[in-house]
């Protein structure tokens, strides 16, 4: 028999409720690579006085969310600082999208994510996010597209944020295991959707029927005159943080998707503006309600993802502005690290760990003076799966009892 | 599928018998947190001449027994250092501590390890410990208990030492899973024993009403006026070291339970005193007999249960200064560590990890020249699972064959 770490049924025989919190906060896209001039990081080009002050008292180490060498999408890189093995628990970017704006997602509906796109006289894909339209177009286009029945399945669109939305149909006999439209490069035409297995035929049929009526509906509506549909899936049920954890938990992310992710989990998924200070003030007045909040960050990994390794320096160092007021409430451990590298000289999500800080009264302090990739590489959490600070935050907020005779 | 290392089954194949030797030196609780006052850890606060001079001849490291973040009992923390992975392999209390007072338990008996505790005139737990009424005292009060039969179920009852002692139920029918009336804490009841499936009812029934004839029977026998019961257990098979690493080991400990698990895991548990010294006379005496030893020192542990750090450090420096005369036998492999941290600042066994050096004419010794959490957090063996010190100690050893063509 084997068991992988961090084994949830175990975790459930060993966590119990305790009056102490702890604070999640993720730095989307953290980790980076050395400026080709400088020799520094984007974390290591910032000033960053306070998350250096946290990381004399923390225990630092890097992290690997899925496994070295794996690039994460966000989702695995947020479920395993959830202490969710992401290679057991993983959930379709329709399905996190979905629940992400509060659709009443049902149990046999299948959802995907589209963009609004733009083609051009050939067909081919000429801009994947429609030169970004507003949240408001899209939501209109949006009206265009839903309430549609196709062969007795009901469709239903709605918008998310500017280009992209969620489309779920619903009905009976349908089968998510189809492939993704959406090519994800340009100058080529949109993918025909494709069942993976025979049992999926007619639902991939329905959506290939979907897309083909949406370009007639938008045809001229440039720049959005297509869509591309990805991540065709179900909701699955995960057990919940309360259930294993025996936690309160909260989240605080303004984007949809890990909104939608802190849901799946089991999370309440409280109300904040869109600055880190209404993040910040939504998290202390609710402070008394819950014993574990999710704090997300996402402009960092935006940033990078755009190659704009000046513009991930200043939010880091906005960030670090921040901090002391996220200390105020002095919670009894603070983790501070991201899902993930998005360093800007990739221009996207990559394998890099990434550095993490745990302070807490029990956390044995490492040497670690600095809290950046190099410094962190020597801190005394050393490498470790990101599925396993979970436990560590639960058990430096002494929530857990011991594990056998 | 998922291979857990260190896998039994494959050191089967690669072990060979060899004349080396290995001795296992474990410092029950070694691992600590720093003195406020000092920044730091009973071991480093300990003067340690000998323990820093392995280190330099060593290769240093920390070791997780279960888990990052998951604070291990002595059982799982022995078994690990065993090569044995304390999730697969679980033993409960009861067993434990029979076997480790030489009780012959047979395949289908049930144990318990009970303490004589104090409850007040409402019932309430006074005392878990009864004062820690002597062993001679418990001897005493176990002859009232022991003998008894209810609902044709035998029933034992042994001393272990001060307000130990363990309870024995034989008979047909018999099941395990019952939950214990230790409640774990003072100023509460005892709680009511409970069975966890169906088929354990009688079990708890029969356990529930040797309680309540033991309450009679001690009544006004103060401060020992009750007994609480917990980690009701069935011996399971364990594969013997010998099997596994071709070993032909010996256990030299003098608290029962850690006799117990040595004896588990086939080790031949050898007679010694008490103190350090009649342990290391043992361990020489009987130096050409076997080429594994796994010497216990307790103390730590206790001390740092007892909060008390200057304890800690004096059994660390006690053990420090019977080095020389342990290494007189020149080990081929000397591995020295703990089965688990026991900060004295915590008062209990906690999750941080160990610090460890193995050391051995091939071990490739790194710069570490202080044993020390802090210092080995820099070591060669970086930081590991527990369960591999077993795997490294025998191939230090030579003891294991090239894996694979």
């Amino acid at each position: 028999m084997t068991l992988l770490l961090p084994d949830l049924e175990l975790i459930k025989t060993i966590a119990r409720p305790s009056p102490t919190k702890i604070v999640l906060l993720v730095i989307d896209g953290l980790g980076g690579l050395p400026h080709p001039q400088t020799g520094k990081t984007e974390l290591e080009t910032a000033h960053t006085p306070n998350l250096d002050r946290l990381a004399v008292e923390a225990i630092c180490g890097l992290t690997n969310p899925v496994s070295p060498g794996v690039t994460p999408g966000s989702a695995p890189g947020h479920l395993a600082l959830f202490g969710y093995n992401p290679l057991c628990f993983t959930s379709g970017r329709g399905v996190l999208e979905a629940i992400g704006v509060d659709f009443d997602l049902e149990q046999e509906d299948v959802a995907a994510r589209g963009n609004f796109c733009t083609v051009d006289e050939a067909g081919l894909v000429a801009d994947r996010r429609a030169g970004r339209i507003s949240t408001e177009k899209c939501a209109e286009l949006c009206q265009l597209l839903d309430g549609w029945t196709i062969e007795n399945i009901k469709i239903f669109a709605s918008p998310v944020r500017e280009h992209r939305f969620i489309v779920v149909f619903r009905g009976e006999g349908l089968d998510p295991d189809i492939s993704d439209s959406d090519p994800q490069q340009i100058g080529v035409a949109p993918r025909s959707i494709a069942a993976h297995t025979p049992q999926a035929s007619r639902t991939a049929s329905i959506a290939a029927q979907f897309v083909a009526r949406a370009k007639a509906t938008l045809a001229g509506r440039l720049p959005a005159n297509m869509v591309l549909l990805r991540g065709f899936s179900r909701r699955q049920k995960f057990p919940s943080m309360g259930e294993i954890y025996k936690l309160k938990p909260a989240a605080i992310a303004s984007y949809p998707m890990y909104r939608g992710l802190a849901n799946l989990v089991g999370m309440e998924v409280l109300q904040a503006g869109t600055s880190f200070e209404d993040e910040l003030a939504t998290m202390k007045q609710s402070y008394a309600d819950y014993d574990y909040f999710f704090m997300h960050r996402k402009g960092a990994d935006s940033a990078g993802e755009d190659g704009d390794f000046d513009r991930k320096v200043k939010v880091i160092e906005e960030v670090d502005r921040a901090l002391p007021s996220l200390m105020e409430v002095k919670p009894d451990v603070l983790v501070v690290t991201g899902d993930h590298s998005t360093p800007a000289l990739l221009k996207a999500h990559s394998w890099h760990p990434v550095p993490v800080l745990l302070r807490s009264k029990w956390c044995r302090p490492d040497k670690v003076s600095q809290f950046s990739e190099s410094a962190c590489s020597s801190g005394g959490l050393g490498q470790l799966p990101a599925t396993q600070i979970m436990l560590l935050a639960m058990a430096n907020a002494l929530k857990l009892i011991r594990f056998g005779a």
